[in-house]
């Protein structure tokens, strides 16, 4: 007897033969009641099946007992086994199959009740009532090769909900971006590139998406968050096309809007929108980036002339990597205002740097910044001015002037808060590059996963099929986590930008810190995400056609500009800091301590010995146990960064000192705070999403969230003693399952985020 | 009174005309007692001191009681503001800058003392015997833009310790490396820079460093350890070049001279050296990389005509990354090699591409893999083969051939011994990879180190001097531990090095293992050194002209190549686990586990609550504790992974399920493995180097590695409860403290890689 014959020795013939429609009706998992129903009551008209058979079959198709996972792999190596010399049009055909197996049953007496048209024509009606189709049964049945979308939730539900009020519009861009015209292409000359991305860019503007976000009466729709979303999408497409778009139409324009006034608006807003007045923004400094109030371009008041001089006083003040710089006719410059010889701080400017024939005009120096690592389809270049005189009125003058007298007016009388109004501009690029950022990760992740879902490796035994990459446990730890992270980030992103759209008028300095920390913290995550996804996809993931070492050589730059994340989070850990005190004077500072240690001791309850231990699984997954987590790292850093800050200013009698201090110890507390802030959007997001199907989806996605992070604070929590070594490990295992668990679901999971194959482009993901 | 005329009330004329002198002698933080000896003497000799300046001169000078730091800076401040007004004469001249300040003093009764040669005579000849340089006074008080590289230790020798025993090979190819003929340009079109490529490799065989490794009989050296120790070089200069290099003569001409026997060398080996015969190593599939044994290419013996036929089953099939395809002859070619329908597994065949024309010869496609993330300068391709034939005699058959009866013959009888031993080849690629990564590591860290000390950003005070980047603490976390492990590893892979050249001949395979975790762990170093390295340097880090673009580029692979790291991770581990345990039955494995449970009791003392909370500065700086806890670490994991595995082997009965389950656990096992190789070659590198000035420095760098290293895995340690939160809150700010005190060598230490500027090239570090 062969082995195969082993195998099948204890079915009947007729069981055998309702054999491959039962397994494809298991396959999804649950044999619905109705399904169950309608093949109960057709087995009683079979009559070519015996009395045992129907008990067996009757047994097999109860919706309560379903078969256990070896007696379902039994079922399909036997299918495999008894059908592997069917022809294709069999193999097509279940209840073809299902007879096939019938006949080469060791017990099967009568091979005509298995090849007659009316066994077989009864056992279709079947199918059809089953609604199985034979396409679908083929795929499950011997295409492997493939994993299907075979989806716990609604994707097209999880998509809008990603996508939130803009998805109508986000469609639109889908289709706008897989047109042929579109198509990205490996340019490797920086100038064919630059043409490139500009005639793109042109496109878009002649679309009207470059003045989303200003006003009608300029062409615009005076939509900063339909803005903010097509930058988002902008971010699925070539990186260079997106920061060209971001620096002409947010940073040159955005500065026109913001810090100039009517004149300005009227005489270039169109223009900028159109694309018919290239400009670039130019305040980065070789030696001054971060610290942009230490700039060292002057623009000097001539009371005579009524002009502005702009000067670079030496080489090393020139202005640097100032995107469009090669391309544009004019630039808004920020520079030290000086008016009867006192420097009034920055200030932006409007200087024209080249005539209509492209001739750089006297006194303007421009040099190509040259290669860079990616992104190279933008013009970055360095701009030197030697004493260039503009017309007063190219001052953009909504929070400085210079009045009729040649005195120096402003509606804000602090120059500090002067400045940081101006700044305020730099806002919008910080909610933007991130949205950019996350939708290549999004990319990135989307085709680490399709290829491990298609990609084998190793045989767990001589003769098997090799495992797919997806279901090895460390692969899945490398990319579910993102997974998980993306959706969480992608929620809190949305959220930041609606805060800033409908705050755009009122002061925008509540939600900077918020911007500059979600900047450095989804930036970081942007070149942490694509680096694991293209190891991940090894070999293949290096190789430019599968858009991943593009999109990390293009990103990679996203933790730096727009302000430096090491940067941007002291501010944001300044500004927490702050808001307990105002003033680092003792005084005030004893009375924050004990406001903060009265805080932390409400969370005592979370301190006691058995909550430190509690490591069931229904405590762990609590968004009540994960939230107090994250809001107990936030606080008690607070809390010791505050104490060794009075240290360090009792003993140094210098804040500045102190904060130089316990600078690492700052980073910390603002991820802390960023992190604090993205779970609780999560969660409410998952609180209030309708489609049950989604809301479950993304409730295990949250714990993934969640509970990974804690994870990764590990050392933090031990050392704080919030939880005890037993919970830690425990941690560790849930986050194990999460992973699995995830991976099932993580082919619909990438799906929803609604990329077009067009722009994907990776053959290992199409 | 004007605000400095305050500041040096209290300094009369007299000690101020020597302040500048004494200023400069305890600039470097120690005035010895020679230099205070000449001093004194000399100020009994000075009648224009009175007899209160020699008391308060007297009291500056005594090495036993340095000025503090308040003082020091208030000198400083001083000098600066007396003599602001000097010229740059007189600023180069330390004695004119001291009488300058004695006449500005309030006190200055007589000016006509503090203008006499007679004065000016004396204080030169003081200034003469303490032997304090004008240049080097003018250098420490006024130009402060860069900071000179005042070292600690003997910079050369440090050097000279690095290189080991090819220092003055090294130098050599210092030398050739700066020549004109090899200056780095970027080539962006992919067909012109690997011609640019190839010439330089044909300029290397001609100076007869393709052939170092192979026998002198052939043109070569017969020395592995010099080969390895330029490709080490090779990895300061283009990555593109060390590759190609790596193909031709490393893995080409390896496999060649590894797998051939005299018959193949006296036919190719004198040619592959001199690149007359260009060659690829066709090993992996798309379909199969990691997976060699799973290859799909077949190499079928027809015993008629006595050849062997090699065929690419499937499109998927065909060889994939192959480096040097474009430009090549010949390939070896991995295949499963079929003698009378047996399959005999993988063995290595010379298969002809192309004719002498360079034209591709039947049967034999080739595909441009086209753009990559880097190496663009390496001609990676695709190859399928149909039904080649090539003759008997192509077989590289040292370890497996077919006989005149058309019988296959192996000296190694067991098969899976016999394809372990075949990729032996592999291993010498695994020792170099990593070294030639360590280099471009390196690299970065140079350039980012140097920028770091020219590059200011923000003043603690208004007016003052920007600070320093490296001064931020922040800055010092990113990049001094970084520092310490790059010198960590150089070491380890020195000595990883030695070890294979010396075992080439004998059984590689004991040190398979830590080839292959030491690959992992070094190019995972090189992509986050550099990753770090390129974000510490903001905006001119990403710019090509800065170098790091290119080197994270070209190194990503690195992690990937010669064995996808998680991959070789894991072999790591089993090998480990396999050291204990031939076999994974039951009775084996209940006595390793009470061995290793044993033998974890013995380091019970390391647990006691004593030791754990245990926090005081020597034990924690201890080679003893510090080693420990490595050892502690890597023990733990083995038991605990033994453990685990035991228990899934005996639910599920199948040790691949078992090790799939423990994946994420083996990962770990295996790097604490290596971390504790690679710390036990630091401290026994400390504990052999002779210079005592090295040795001080190199304990500090051994320290920080170790110290960092424990910090990155506190979660660990705590969990373990190994150590008590004290214990790691106090290695904290240990670190803190060692990045600040190896800050203060951070450029001395750099300049000891011995790059050369010519190779550097980066502006920013220039």
């Amino acid at each position: 007897m062969s082995p195969s014959a082993l195998l099948h020795k204890q079915y009947s013939a007729g069981t055998m033969s309702l054999l491959p429609l039962i397994y494809i009706g298991w396959s999804d998992g649950i044999l619905s009641p109705r399904e169950s129903e309608v093949i109960l009551q057709k087995l009683e008209e079979f009559s070519f099946l015996t009395g045992d058979d129907k008990t067996q079959l009757k047994k097999w198709c109860d919706p309560g007992t379903p078969p256990d996972e070896e007696t379902f792999e039994h079922w399909k190596t036997l299918i495999f086994d008894l059908c592997k010399n069917a022809n294709s049009k069999q193999k097509e055909d279940l209840i073809e199959l299902g007879l096939m197996m019938a006949r080469s049953c060791d017990d099967c007496e009568d091979v005509s009740y298995w090849t007659s048209d009316q066994t077989k024509a009864a056992l279709d009606e079947l199918q059809e009532k089953l609604g199985i189709s034979n396409i679908e049964a083929h795929r499950k049945l011997f295409d492997e090769s493939e994993e299907e979308l075979d989806s716990e939730f609604d994707v097209q539900n999880m998509c809008r909900l990603l996508d939130d009020e803009f998805h109508e519009f986000k469609n639109k861009i889908r289709t706008l971006m897989s047109y042929p015209e579109f198509r990205m292409e490996v340019i490797r000359d920086k100038d064919a590139y630059r043409t490139q991305i500009m005639n793109w860019c042109k496109e878009l503007a002649k679309q009207g998406l470059g003045a989303l976000s200003y006003p009608t009466s300029y062409g615009g729709e005076n939509d900063m968050g339909k803005y903010s979303a097509f930058f988002e999408m902008l971010g699925y497409h070539d990186l260079s096309l997106a920061i060209k778009f971001g620096v002409q139409f947010g940073l040159f324009g955005g500065s026109v809007l913001w810090l100039g006034t009517k004149t300005h608006h009227d005489k270039h807003l169109q223009a900028i929108g159109e694309l018919k007045l290239a400009g670039c923004f130019a305040m980065t400094e070789t030696g001054h980036g971060s610290n942009v109030r230490g700039l060292k371009t002057t623009a000097t008041y001539d009371a005579n002339t009524k002009e502005f001089i702009i000067h670079t006083p030496t080489e090393e003040d020139g202005k640097e990597y100032i995107g469009n710089a090669l391309h544009s006719k004019m630039a808004s410059v920020f520079a030290q205002l000086i008016v009867d010889g006192e420097n009034h701080g920055v200030h932006a400017l409007l200087v024209p740097l080249r005539d209509q024939t492209h001739k750089l005009l006297p006194g303007v120096k421009v040099e190509d910044c040259g290669y860079k690592l990616g992104l190279n389809g933008v013009d970055n270049g360095r701009i030197w001015f030697d004493k260039v005189r503009i017309p007063k009125e190219n001052l953009l003058n909504r929070f400085g002037d210079v009045d009729e007298t040649g005195s120096y007016v402003s509606p804000i009388k602090n120059p500090s808060k002067r400045f940081f109004t101006m700044l305020g501009t730099l806002v919008g690029g910080r909610v933007c590059v991130p949205r950019a950022g996350l939708s290549a990760a999004k990319t990135g992740i989307c085709i680490a996963v399709k290829h491990a879902t298609k990609r084998r490796q190793f045989a767990s035994k001589e003769g098997q099929k090799e495992t797919l990459l997806l279901d090895y446990p460390t692969h899945q730890r490398r990319l579910m986590p993102l997974l998980a992270k993306a959706y969480a980030l992608d929620f809190a992103l949305s959220d930041l930008s609606k805060d800033y759209t409908k705050n755009l008028n009122n002061d925008l300095r509540r939600i900077e810190g918020t911007a500059a920390g979600m900047k450095s913290y989804a930036t970081w995550f942007t070149t942490q995400a694509l680096q694991e996804c293209r190891e991940a996809c090894g070999g293949k993931g290096y190789l430019n056609e599968n858009r991943i070492a593009d999109l990390k050589a293009d990103t990679d730059i996203f933790t730096t500009f727009e302000g430096d994340n090491t940067v941007l989070m002291q501010l944001v850990a300044k500004g927490i800091l702050s808001n307990f005190s105002k003033e680092f004077h003792d005084d005030g500072f004893i009375a924050v301590l004990k406001m903060l240690s009265s805080q932390l001791s409400t969370n005592v309850f979370e301190r006691n010995p058995i909550s430190k231990r509690k490591s069931d699984r229904k405590h762990l997954l609590s968004a009540h146990f994960q939230m107090s987590a994250f809001r107990y790292r936030e606080q008690k850093l607070l809390y010791t960064a505050s104490q060794r800050m009075r240290g360090h200013i009792k003993a140094t009698k210098s804040s500045t000192t102190a904060f130089l201090k316990c600078q690492t110890h700052m980073l910390a507390l603002a991820e802390a705070h960023i992190e604090r802030i993205v779970l609780e959007k999560f969660i409410s997001q998952v609180k209030n999403t309708q489609d049950i199907t989604c809301k479950n989806m993304l409730k295990k996605l949250c714990r993934l969230y969640a509970l990974h992070t804690i994870e990764g604070h590990k050392g933090f929590f031990l050392e704080a003693e919030y939880m005890n070594p037993s919970k830690t490990k425990a941690i560790r295992s849930l986050i194990d399952e999460l992973c699995a668990d995830v991976r099932q679901q993580a082919l619909p999971l990438v799906e929803a985020f609604g990329i077009p194959d067009e722009v994907l482009m990776a053959p290992i993901a199409i």
